[in-house]
């Protein structure tokens, strides 16, 4: 493995859930990542992957740079051959070159701005990483992906030992426009398993084909969960109404009513949750949340581990 | 040791102040932290707090992550049953357990709201810690304690060998509202040594009954200060008026003038301190505060070893 | 070596560069910072410092703590006896003893306020540091100097092999009103190795006579660039009207057609850098800005080694 940005990297993704599920039976680790260094360079703040990726770094003796890229303090360049003579202080280019002279690894997190889908589709800042780095790089959410949570799922699931298991992901309602990365990376990372997806939301909440080609679609939330084994909740905003969230007439939060149309269906979310907003508390309740949120690092452990071991 | 957030949960407060002085003593330690990993989450600022409990958990070999919970960037919500739709983004129920699956160990700095006494006396932030977190929990302050810095405190007062030391705290003025948490704290521990603790404040200043019963009050502070060994200093917002700062008339500064009535005491003080408004620089500089914020750092690390060493 | 804020702190630059080229050829170390603490402080953000200084320390099996000091948050009281009703918390003189306190050697990160040249020169900042500070003190930049770049750029320039090189120290445009820390610096160093060295700004522009006594000056950048086997370039404000940025008439950019009158010249600059605006991406896209930049690792880790083994 060199780079982790998406499934499209992974020789085969459910070696890698194996992999995962080993490690998280071990209690103490190899140092491979020993006189190895790893910048974690944030555009925004995060708490489970900045914690998750720091833990399992140190699990294996890496050393952890991290480097908050705030907007008000270190105004950075995306465009080539600008005259830089208003507010960007210093071209990505350069910067990624000389973050990545300091680390044997980076792992980046960026977010789609929701305003330009044809820049947050080509991935305008992580793809700089990619192209300007002279380490491999991890991806620690992009624009249109969150690839360490889709592994941590994966696991997740596996780990209910379920032959095919019917999942389906369900968009729910928040207060916020979001980004469709945590639903895009589940979905083209759960085809590569024996599960069966469905994937159901709102009109006018449709994804990008690129991520749902194959995949059963429903706009009828109460029968996409019926006898589901996992019901996986993310909001959305529009992709085809760029960034936009249209009204919604009917109520998609998961209740427990809705939980009980499923087949005594687990139900999962990639945190942080608002309460009772996206599911009731009693759901959140009985949920596999937390596993899912400690298999974050026990994936981002197997990653790290494969790509120092390829150093 | 499992949770250390009060003197009550300490068997034997002047044993543990025995161990902080022995750690003294020593240079090198033994690395009883390795491949154990703390935690840090801070809800406010810290200087001394945030170096010198690092330092401790290094000199042990632990592996320590920093969180700065700022109110801009991640709020959270501490009421149970709320609908998430305002400005709150993760229940504190769902933060403290993901974050304790990433540790071993978790240190917590929380702050009293000075607005409403019953929340900030039934400790609001720190005790739903306590009630999520699967690891144990430092307090690194809390909204009316701050039990690391009252045992170092006490080994500084210890390493003066004076028996039966007849020990002042005494109100100081500071322009801000400050909360009365270093005072009460102070109070509950040295009540567990052999010192004779005399305190001294403002009419309107009185501290809870919970942490002053059975301690002798003076209005007087020249009559108080006479004979002291120690004079502690530290100003706090009204307890009965709940965080409103009544005007005094008298003047409270700690001055050489005032100093000279007592047997040669020696002022200490927690630090940051505000020279010439707490104390005079006179009083300061020939003062026992480096000596306390030093001891800060082997406090820390008696209370790491033992929860460490029990875990 | 004790501290390392100047030039003058170094028994023999030459041979330091011969150390930092060393350190470079090397790429396992002795852990000779082990149970050693470095506290990096941060008067303001800094990405290469930060990063390249930690690395450094890490490659020697230090442990690093960074504390950054925002206006914001904590604000620092510099003058002596002030009585501190206002908005500083905290006294420089009491912060940087208790600092000290945690760790074994401390970096300090500190600007310029360009308003104050008095001040300035007389680092203000830095002098209250090496004034209270208990452990030896490596300035991270200073008001008027930034000695692990000029260390680092010396080596890049040594690496190089030219006999006596003819180095040029050329102004160039910037937006914003930029310290002379670097070009100071970058003088009282380049003079302690067999470079020839030529100083070219626009009038107005003359940089303190500490730094530039004995060195030809010219205010016509083309001429100073013939035969010239490196070109270092850096904006600066006036030192004689101080802080101010006069209005310069001709255009100073390094453009590759500049360039080419050099001897095969090498650009150099510290970075960050203003693309199209200090020079052209032709020019930056051949220089060698990012060996300048690595090279930042090998110097601080040469000046760290040094410090620790003196101890």
């Amino acid at each position: 493995m060199n780079n982790f940005t998406s499934v499209n990297e992974v020789a085969n993704p459910n070696k890698l859930v194996q992999q995962v599920l080993d490690i998280k039976q071990n209690t103490s680790y190899p140092k491979v990542g020993e006189n190895k260094s790893l910048a974690l360079i944030f555009f925004n703040p995060s708490l489970r992957t900045r914690m998750s990726t720091q833990k399992a770094a140190q699990n294996i003796g890496m050393d952890v740079t991290m480097m908050n890229i705030d907007a008000d303090t270190w105004n950075i360049e995306f465009e080539n051959g600008t005259v830089m003579d208003g507010s960007t202080q210093e071209h990505i280019k350069d910067a990624v070159q000389i973050i990545s002279g300091y680390c044997d690894l980076m792992g980046v997190r960026t977010f789609a701005n929701l305003q330009n889908r044809h820049k947050d589709y080509e991935e305008e800042v992580l793809s700089k990483f990619l192209e300007y780095s002279s380490v491999p790089i991890i991806s620690l959410e992009s624009a249109i992906r969150h690839p360490l949570q889709s592994l941590a799922d994966l696991t997740t699931i596996a780990e209910s030992k379920i032959q095919k298991p019917k999942v389906v992901l369900s968009w729910v309602p928040h207060p916020k426009k979001l980004p469709q990365a945590v639903a895009n990376s589940f979905l083209e990372w759960i085809v590569e398993t024996d599960a069966e997806i469905t994937l159901t939301h709102p009109k006018g909440y449709e994804l990008s084909k690129e991520f749902t080609d194959g995949i059963p679609i429903s706009n009828n939330q109460k029968k996409a969960l019926k006898n589901a084994d996992f019901i996986y909740a993310k909001n959305w905003s529009s992709y085809s109404n760029y960034g936009q969230t249209p009204e919604v007439a009917q109520n998609w939060v998961i209740t427990a009513k809705k939980m009980n149309l499923s087949n005594q269906g687990k139900f999962m979310h990639c945190l942080p949750i608002r309460r009772n907003v996206v599911a009731s508390d009693e759901v959140i309740d009985n949920s596999l949340v937390y596993q899912q949120a400690k298999n974050r690092e026990h994936a981002a452990q197997a990653v790290l581990q494969n790509i120092v071991e390829a150093l």
